[in-house]
């Protein structure tokens, strides 16, 4: 085992032997609120998953089992709402074409919905649809006092221009967080709808107990709506309105040399991968003790079988003799993000009744 | 000298050696023109400041003289408005209270303003002025059309809510870059008035041709006008509306524990400090061959003289033995922040036009 700190291993070295550069606090001009100076950085919690420090494969962290215990708590959270006498959270979905997993995904989502008794309404477009009527229909939508949260099933028909939509919607009932607004909060550490996937994987770490302050994370791919913000989660200072991991935080993706790639995940307490390769990050590149949290969501045939399959972006197999902590792929982020799509329907609800 | 690539002396090296992880793309749903999919990771430019690879003292970048260079385009381009039948550039500047570096830093925004040809205005309130008094002078200066750019300089008084004030700046005319929708757009790699210090940043690599594309960065700082937006900027798609650098970047801030910060910056083929610590980067840390951009602003006591001094946040006479490249303090990425900044009136006059 590699002598240096882990994630999991030893977290309570880590916590005493804590050595961060002091006071660093840009002394240009900021906006209050989002910038705050001279604080410790001791890790921030110390519920842990107590692993021996002895050669075993990694815990599987199950996203499934995870997200049925959020939906527990999602359930409670509308079924309180209802009791204090509010209306019943809705979530209001645009589907355009028919593309099957765009189907697939909506279907997914409006059953997650109705389990967890958020109602919920899918508006069918063919795929001829104008940009002008699909906005017009957001309009009606962000109009009506009915829905909840609202969100429009990506990607749209090359005709149409999907940030123009994106910024249609009422930053306030944007379950999806891809409002620009909501990209800027989220960028300046402050409330906002986070994007269902990144909220995903920073709900994970949490429960978990992983621990990121002061740790080293590397976030393999740069996609806007998983990469970016999973990197702005977790780099962020944790004392700001939407607390951030406090982790030094590398972003790399497809311009990154593999072999720096392989030299900076070694260094990573916490790997995410979420580039959309299959096979990325093997066990060559994972320090021992490690997280590695597998956003990648790939297809791909099966040599022996010749059916399709769904793989991430991490040799799992070789991985998880190596790690501490993985999750797997599929059962891993994959159920968090839309357990993560229903709290965010739940939270506009709760905006409503204050706005 | 390291083995490793440096971004000046093995640039030829890199480019033909080039081995980016491929493909990647997250297969995720997404806002189309914020992500594209399967490109070469090609180094952007082949004009290189070339330097021979034998050990000497690193080329000290003038940001005085590359800022000379660019109020000489400045003017140009204002009098070529101007020539046009065009209004003259105008800045309008709020200043609140009577904090004298507020104010000295005013007096050097207006004097080169004029300098370049750009008329401004200074209005000046008490601290003790309202938030609504001032949230309607900036209302006042957004209707009105011969205000080019605006501007509100930070720090304001406790009772007002810089957030609210940076918001309330009409997003076109908003020539620091702070309001919401900018930092959404800058972090989704669109066209927006970028803040003029990270802004400088980008400029002096790109002036002094400092390959950025698949080379290693790390930005010391995470300061939502500084550190944030330099590592938006050097970590995003060349490609994208807004050109990023396609460079895989650290971000590390003051929970970074010192001995990893190190081992980063050792990897590093461009270091940017950006945290306000004196003296944070030494010669020890630091790549041989590496480019060391220094964005600290740090006012010390001279413990020989008596007198303030203006340093930075690296060690410059430690690290230009090392380096190939580094910005001095001051005089480095100081008069090229008010350079950008003024070319950023520009821009809003511009805008003003097609409006």
């Amino acid at each position: 085992m590699a002598a240096s700190a882990s994630p999991l291993r030893s977290s309570v070295r880590m916590c005493n032997g804590f050595n961060g550069f002091n006071g660093m606090a840009s002394q240009r001009r900021c906006c209050r609120g989002t910038l705050r100076a001279h604080r410790k950085c001791e890790p921030q919690s110390r519920r842990h998953v107590h692993l021996t420090a002895s050669r075993h494969a990694a815990a599987v962290l199950s996203g499934t089992e995870m997200a049925r215990q959020l939906h527990r708590e999602i359930q409670r959270d509308v079924e309180e709402l209802v009791a204090q006498g509010n209306m019943r959270p809705h979530l209001g979905v645009i589907l355009v074409g028919d593309d099957p997993a765009s189907r697939t995904y909506v279907k997914t989502k409006t059953r997650t919905a109705g389990i967890l008794g958020i109602s919920s309404d899918t508006v069918v477009r063919p795929g001829t649809v104008s940009q002008k009527e699909l906005l017009g229909l957001i309009d009606q939508m962000n109009r009506d006092w009915r829905v909840s949260g609202l969100l429009v099933q990506l990607p749209l028909p090359a005709h149409i221009n999907e940030r123009a939509v994106c910024n249609a919607i009422a930053p306030e009932k944007d379950v999806d967080g891809f409002h620009i607004v909501n990209i800027g909060k989220l960028c300046l550490d402050q409330r906002s709808m986070v994007p269902a996937t990144p909220a995903a994987v920073w709900e994970i770490i949490k429960r978990a107990g992983i621990e990121t302050a002061g740790r080293n994370v590397v976030v393999a791919g740069r996609s806007k709506n998983v990469g970016m913000p999973i990197a702005m989660l977790l780099h962020t200072d944790r004392n700001h309105e939407r607390p951030g991991g406090d982790a030094t935080v590398t972003i790399a993706h497809r311009c990154t040399p593999r072999e720096r790639l392989k030299e900076l995940t070694g260094l990573a307490d916490i790997v995410i991968a979420a580039a959309g390769i299959p096979g990325l990050i093997t066990a060559d590149m994972v320090k021992d003790g490690a997280a590695v949290i597998d956003v990648g969501i790939n297809r791909v045939r099966d040599p022996k079988t010749g059916k399709l399959r769904l793989i991430g972006d991490v040799d799992f197999d070789g991985v998880k003799e190596k790690a501490a902590i993985i999750t797997p792929v599929p059962g891993g982020v994959g159920p968090m993000t839309v357990a993560m799509l229903m709290k965010n329907t739940v939270t506009a609800a709760r905006n409503a009744l204050t706005h």
